[in-house]
Order: C-alpha cells, then sequence, then structure tokens
C-alpha cells in the first residue's frame, strides 16, 4: 500500500486562506451545493493552494462566511472525508490528507487551458484515414457518389413500428445484453428474403447483422488479412474498401476492369505469381465505373476462388436498383465451395441512418465475425433490428423499393438526357443500367480538379476527383449521383454546370 | 477481355433435356415465374447439365411443356441473354452461350451441401476471442456481472421520443450520412451534461459518439496500441478490455489492486523499467473487485502520466451508481495535461440496447477516432442519438437514475444481508459502495468451480469462474450482481446457492 494515514499530526499548517473570494456558491445551478463547495476545495487541494496537512475551518465558521446551511458545509467536508482528500482528528479538526503525493504547484493559467490543445500521449495516426468531409451550405448543390433521397424514406411508419415493437410487454427481454450475431428474429427473416430475393441457400446461422455494408467490410478485412496478405481489386476501386484493407495492413493488387467487370486473365495471372487471400467486388455494379459483371467472368471469379482458395468479398451495395432488367443474382448465389462473404444493407435502400446491414458466409467465418464484434461494439441495437424484421416481413421494404425504383428511373433519364442535350460537347457516359450514379468521363484538354475550382463560382461543389482515382490511372471520370435530386435539382444543377463548362471554354 | 462472342456456331449440340422434369414452378411463391425459371436455367447452365451452345427449345414449345403462358417463357429467356448465359441467333434459336468457362461438372448430392460445412478460404481465428455464450433457460437463475433490471427501462417514453423526433419535417436531413463523430445536437448536450456532472472541462470537440463504452475501448486500443505495446491493467481485471488489449496484439502488465484501487507504487517502478502506452482504469468502482480509487492514487497517477507521458483509460462504466454519498468526479475532471481517455455510456443507466456511449478525450485524438470509426461501421444512429439528446436534456435521465438509484440500494442491503445471514459460512464480501455486484470470495474448501456444477441441480447458473482471474491468481472470488433481481428474485437465489453449499457441505 502506498498510502499511510498518520493519525497523529506532527505538524499542523494553520494558513488563513481567503475562502470568501475562493469559493463561489451558484444557487441556480443544478448542482447541489455541497457538491459546488466538495468540487472547488478539491481543486484548491490539488493546486496547492491548501497543501496537505491544512487545518480546514469549522463547519459553523466556513457556513458563517460562505452564508450558507451548516448542514451544506458538514454534507461537504463528509464528502472530501470520504473521497479522501481530508482527514478528520477528534477534537483537533478537519486536515487536508496528509499522504497526498506531491502536486507540482499548476500556474492558474494553464490550468484552465483546455485540453484541446494539449496531447499528453502519444497515438498512431494513419495519413489514409484522414479524409475530407463537406460542411454543407445553403444554396450550395453537391454531386455526390449516388445516394438515395431520404425525402422519400418512409421515416414515420419505420418509426411507428419501433414504437409499437417497443411498448410490447414482453420487450424487456430484448432491452438486455444480446447476442453478438443480431436479433434472432431478423436473422430468420434475412435468410428468408434473401433465398427468395437473391436466390442465396442460407440458414440464419450463415449470418451477422452488422451496421451497414461497411462494418461488414472492415470485420471482414480484420479477420482475413494480416501484414502483407494479397488483396485484389479493380484498378480503380471503391475508395473505403481500399482504405479498410490499408487499415488492416494489406497488399493491394489491382486488376484491370473493362465493360464486363473485373478482368479474370489478371486475376489468374496474378492468382499463379501471389497467394491472394481475398478479390474485392462490386458485381453489381463495380464501383465506381457502374459497370455489371458478366456471367462468364463471375463462373471464372467462383471457379479461380476453388482453385486457389480465396475469399470472395462481394459488396453487393447496389443490388436493388436496376432499371432495365431483373437484378442479376450476385455469386453468393451460385457458390458451392463456400468462398464467397456476401455484404449488403439496406442504408442504400432505406436511408443511410438507419445502420442494418448483414454479412453472409460459411458458418465458421460468422461465428468468428461475431466473437470480434463482441469487442468492436458488443451487439447491435435489437429494438432496430426488430423494426427491421417488421419491415421486411411485411412486404413494406419491397413495396418501397418499387416506389423508388420508379423514381429514380425517371431521374436517371432526364440526368442522362440534359447531361447528353447540354454538355455533350464536354462530357462523355453511358447510361448506366442501374445503380445511382453515372460514371462521366470528362474530355481534354478538361481536368476535374479545374471544373471542381470554377464550379464553385456557381455554387456547385464537384468534390474531389482523387477519391475515383485510387489507382492513379487519370481516367478522367467522377461518378455523378442523380438519385437524391429531383427534377428541378437535376435541371437546376446541369445548368450549373454548364456555366462552369462554358465559363472553362472561354478561359481556355 | 475475357469473354469472346462466337456469333456464328461451329457446332451446336441440340440435346434433348427433360425440361418437364428438371423446371418446377411454384406458383404460390412471391417470386415472379419467370424468374423462377431463369434461376433454375441458370442453374443447369452452371451444372452444365446444359452445357456450352446448347439449343434451348423455342419459347413456344416451353411454355406448352411447363404449361406457363409464353410470356414467361420469352422474358426468362430476354433474363438470361442480358445476365450473359444464352445467346440468341438469329433464324436459328436460343443457345448457352459457348464462351462460359470450363465448368467442373458438380456430384448433385455435393452441391446440395450447405455453405455451413465448407470454408473454402482461410482466415484467422483468435481463440481468446472464443467466449461462451448462455442460452437462458426458463426457470434457470443467472449470476450475472452486475446489470440493471430492463424491467425499470423507460422504453416507451423512449420510443415516444423517438417517434416524435422521427415525425419532424426536418428529419430528412438527419437520415442520410452523417457526421462520424456523432450527432452534433448530442454531442453539445453531453458536453453541457459531463461538466456539470462530472466535473468535465470539455466541448463537443472532445467527444466521440460510440455504440457504449466496449467501444469506446476498442477504438482507442486500435489507435495506442500496437504489437508489443506495453498496457497496464490490475492484476484481475475485466476480462473484455483485456481481450481488446489483447486482439490489438499490446503486452499485457499487471499491476496489484487493493482496496484503495490500482498500486500506484507498482505502476511507478513499471514505468521506470518499461516503455508504458496505456493505463487502463476503472476508477469507480474496479472491475471486478469494486473498490473505489482512492483521491491520492488518482492524483499520483495522473501526475505518473504526465511523467511518462501515457494514456490513462479511464473506463467510468459504474459513475451513476454510488449509494453512500455523491459520485467521487473522475480522473478526467482533473486532467490538466490531456492524458485521460474517459470513456462512459447509457446502456448500464438506462439499457444495454441503447447502444449511446462516448469517448471524449484530447481534440486530436478524437480527430483520429472518428476518422477510424467511419471505417469501422461509418456512423451512429442520428435518430437515436437526437433521442438521448432529448432525454438527457429533458432531465428525464437523471430522474431515471434517481428512480433506480433508490430501487439498487434497497436491493444491494437486501442481497448482503440474507447473503451474510444464510452464507457467512461459505463466502465473505464487503458491502459495495456503489456499482450493480458484490465480490464475493468462496472460503476454503469450496471451489466456484465446483460450486457451479452442484449449482446446475437446483436451477442456478454461476457463470465461468475463469472471467474473474484473468491473471490466474487464483482469488477464488466472484462478482454477483444484485441490480437485477427484484426482491423474490433475490430471496429464491440466495436460497438455492445455500442449497448447493449446504449439498457440497454434506459431499464435502
Amino acid at each position: 500500500m502506498d498510502c499511510i494515514l498518520s493519525p497523529e499530526k506532527t505538524k499542523l499548517i494553520v494558513q488563513m486562506f481567503p475562502y470568501k473570494t475562493s469559493l463561489f456558491i451558484d444557487r441556480s445551478c443544478a448542482q447541489p451545493l455541497y457538491v459546488q463547495l466538495s468540487n472547488q476545495l478539491i481543486q484548491l487541494i490539488k493546486d496547492q493552494k491548501l497543501p496537505p496537512n491544512t487545518k480546514l475551518p469549522g463547519t459553523r465558521t466556513l457556513s458563517d462566511i460562505l452564508q450558507v446551511h451548516r448542514k451544506t458545509v458538514v454534507a461537504c467536508y463528509e464528502e472530501l472525508l470520504l473521497q479522501g482528500w481530508v482527514e478528520s482528528i477528534p477534537k483537533k479538526g478537519t486536515f487536508v490528507n496528509s499522504c497526498l503525493p506531491d502536486v507540482t504547484p499548476q500556474d492558474y493559467v494553464e490550468e484552465k487551458v483546455a485540453i484541446d490543445s494539449i496531447q499528453g500521449f502519444s497515438f498512431y495516426t494513419n495519413q489514409f484515414l484522414n479524409r475530407k468531409t463537406n460542411e454543407l451550405l445553403e444554396g450550395v448543390l453537391y454531386v455526390n457518389d449516388g445516394i438515395s433521397d431520404t425525402r422519400l424514406t418512409p421515416v414515420n411508419e419505420i418509426a411507428r413500428t419501433y414504437r409499437r415493437i417497443a411498448s410490447r410487454k414482453s420487450i424487456f427481454e430484448h432491452l438486455s445484453y444480446g447476442s453478438t450475431y443480431g436479433n434472432e428474429k431478423l436473422r430468420e427473416v434475412l435468410a428468408n428474403y434473401l433465398n427468395t430475393t437473391r436466390g442465396l441457400h442460407i440458414s440464419k446461422e450463415n449470418i451477422l447483422i452488422t451496421r451497414g455494408s461497411q462494418n461488414g467490410i472492415y470485420l471482414s478485412s480484420q479477420l482475413l488479412l494480416r501484414k502483407g496478405d494479397v488483396v485484389v481489386v479493380g484498378n480503380t476501386n471503391y475508395i473505403s474498401a481500399d482504405i479498410t484493407f490499408l487499415n488492416a495492413k494489406a497488399t493491394i493488387k489491382r486488376i484491370d476492369v473493362d465493360e464486363c467487370g473485373l478482368v479474370m486473365d489478371d486475376l489468374e495471372e496474378l492468382c499463379k505469381k501471389h497467394t491472394v487471400k481475398a478479390v474485392y467486388v462490386t458485381s453489381h455494379h463495380h464501383h465506381p465505373t457502374t459497370v455489371t459483371m458478366s456471367a462468364e467472368r463471375r463462373i471464372h471469379l467462383l471457379n479461380l476462388a476453388k482453385r486457389f482458395g480465396f475469399a470472395i468479398l462481394e459488396d453487393d451495395y447496389d443490388y436493388d436498383f436496376n432499371y432495365n432488367h431483373a437484378p442479376i443474382l450476385p455469386l453468393a448465389s451460385h457458390d458451392t465451395n463456400g468462398n464467397v462473404i456476401y455484404i449488403g444493407s439496406v442504408c442504400k435502400t432505406v436511408a443511410p441512418v438507419f445502420r442494418i446491414g448483414y454479412l453472409i458466409a460459411n458458418t465458421s467465418f460468422i461465428e468468428e465475425a461475431a466473437n470480434l464484434r463482441r469487442i468492436v461494439d458488443r451487439q447491435g441495437d435489437a429494438l432496430l433490428e426488430l423494426t427491421f424484421a417488421d419491415f421486411i416481413q411485411s412486404g413494406d421494404l419491397d413495396s418501397h423499393i418499387r416506389k423508388v425504383l420508379k423514381i429514380y428511373k425517371t431521374r436517371r433519364d432526364l440526368f442522362c438526357d440534359l447531361l447528353s442535350k447540354k454538355l455533350s460537347k464536354y462530357v462523355e457516359f453511358e447510361i448506366p443500367k442501374g445503380g445511382m450514379a453515372v460514371w462521366v468521363h470528362l474530355k481534354e484538354p478538361y481536368k476535374w480538379t479545374a471544373v471542381a475550382e470554377v464550379a464553385k463560382k456557381y455554387k456547385l461543389d464537384i468534390g474531389e476527383y482523387e477519391r475515383y482515382d485510387t489507382a492513379n490511372t487519370n481516367h478522367n471520370c467522377i461518378r455523378m449521383g442523380f438519385a437524391s435530386c429531383n427534377e428541378n435539382e437535376i435541371k437546376e444543377f446541369i445548368a450549373r454546370l454548364a456555366l462552369t463548362m462554358k465559363h472553362l471554354e472561354k478561359g481556355a
């Protein structure tokens, strides 16, 4: 024990301290008076304004000085005693504890310095994690990556269901610590839903409920990748996936992406040279270029995975949004060898605020992922998970998808039509078969970085070109999301972009 | 491109395939008929039951065979065409694509094997992550670590607030991608609340909203610790923290814990020998032994942190539950050098299902934590965060704490009283000043593992002793949570434990 109490004081410093001016009582404050007093006395003790062995005034004296009830001072001293800041010596009084370690007297100014400017310890930083965040400004239009229109989210219906579920008599069982796999009911409903809609052959044991797709990519990366392990991605790829793999210290190898998706002959060559641990694929549709992976490539990829024993990380973020035909079934539906880790969420489909996603794989992988998630965030939100089980089972999710699909198709058509009519001099693009964004190539001699600079004048925020060129190939393309904008916003957007380009053309 | 279309077939295999018996139409299924058909045909193609170049029957023929409308077959063939499984040769018909890569014919039985039993890729497993989970059985009483009684959770009030917030006209702004730091409003409310109740001096920039305390420990560990970095914990410590540090590949060093908390002289010695990166402390109250860290030790710890430049990871999970006096202010309130990372949540106080916690530190650390959280789970749940901003600001959180504090105090008193009256022959313990559990020492010659075995006969689940002895000191103590049990449950619990001990005594 490093704390020795000294019941008999050898030396008692009796100091006349300006209590009246040093202690402040705020009767309008919610904090009880005795707590206000004790906190201030503790501060004075720590600052050595009241050094060890200082005799504190008697309770009657202090209550007179401060004009508070004596009981308040008594409660304050009891508190200090309990916390060990002072000791009480019978018939002598209350003294600042003699065995408090030496506290270097603090300069009062230094002490007031906010914690902000100080960093008392070191930690690891990763430059690649550092990403700019836009502060949204009134009147400015922002080019986005392809996000849904939250004005169409049936948030009232979902909140009503949430409340209905919360008011069930048996709900308290779901309020305590729950399964790290996610709510059982939602896992059952999802297994059934995904088997029907996506041709999977899974049971609830193959599902971990995540906090959205990114959480699924993260958990998988942590289990699949260690320093130097090879993960293969497209030669331009979804930047968040890249960053997640880098954070796991993996080595990223890139293969070409053409109009049929990732080029499998390149992957086969790579597999012969390196031990590939995982291939990340947004089969439907490739992020950022929006192409759909062809059937032939899909089979080829599955065969390579089986042959070389790597995991296919299939991020099916865009499954629900196909305008020309029914969605193409995911790789996971054709996976007879257990190579596919299938990741999806309702975040794109319903709204990003509802952090409900799924990680689907063989049971031993799911088990390990559930163990890992226990230390990452312990568990999900069972109330929200039950809400979405209801939302899916009732058919409301499907109705919502049907509704927005029509709207987004109209927006895609309008956006592409205007882009073609007003800007074909400057840009070229393919009409995307699905998803929420167009992959727009800027013709020579224009550069997106320069466009972004001029666009600001027209209250248009193009965003960073770099996020779409993680492999530094200078393809001069960016994604332009159309789904989140209504008709007027799309018209306004195209008008501002046209003004920007004309401005640049004159200047060029 | 590795896909070469061959418009002119050199060889056309015309095979009479038993379509009638191989294709099943389920009219009761929600899936459109043409999708059912296409999925089955894709499977047949993949299995090489329909090999490349096979001519498919005409749409009229197949519709006759299957007794479906011809339009259904037309839609199905269009789908297969779009997905690239078949090609259409004018005036010749529809053929299985010639350039599908060789698919090794699958044994039908092997194919039906669930993904469960197959693991087509390798991944890293950590034995220490593997923890047993109890399946709760009817009629069994479970010893817990000290959890709240969710029957007291004001879940209806919270759900009502959630719905009210969701129905605001401006809510759609909060439904899209949001700040990785958490909702701004909750950060403001929390800064104010924690400054008032815990004597902190922070602004919202010092706060990251987490998914509960464990999430805060995880994020901090990932930023503070790399392979071999030293983290110091008590010689028995909260097992989840230990596991989280091990997962970060840190080296755990242990120091003694006595009735005043972590022994600082030991820490000082350790700091002289090793570079200590972080010290994990549950200052209030030590997990698992329930002792409160003394004021003297607190100052000593802060001074050592300043001198040796390590981070103090203060997990203040028990702050709200003190029965004898006002809560002791956290280390974070005395931290003038920015060494403390302060972690807390509403999970213990309100209910574990509400995954709202906070990580508080200097702004550069918080910024890096927010960058990391972007790839871990992107962001929090703004609707729930706004709900809790309201719950805290309205004073409802404080009322709830006052209400349950009284109830838990009564339960603690009853539990300790009965434990003392009925079981003092077998156990010894100190009445805890706060928290939700008693640290119960089993006297010789009894062992908790043996007790747990016998207790099962009396429908009492003691749980694992090992979780409380992470340092293998054989202290023969476990935590017994009392807060989650009402009066009758406590009586029943003690009765069953007494029966168990008598059984063992006779047997011994």
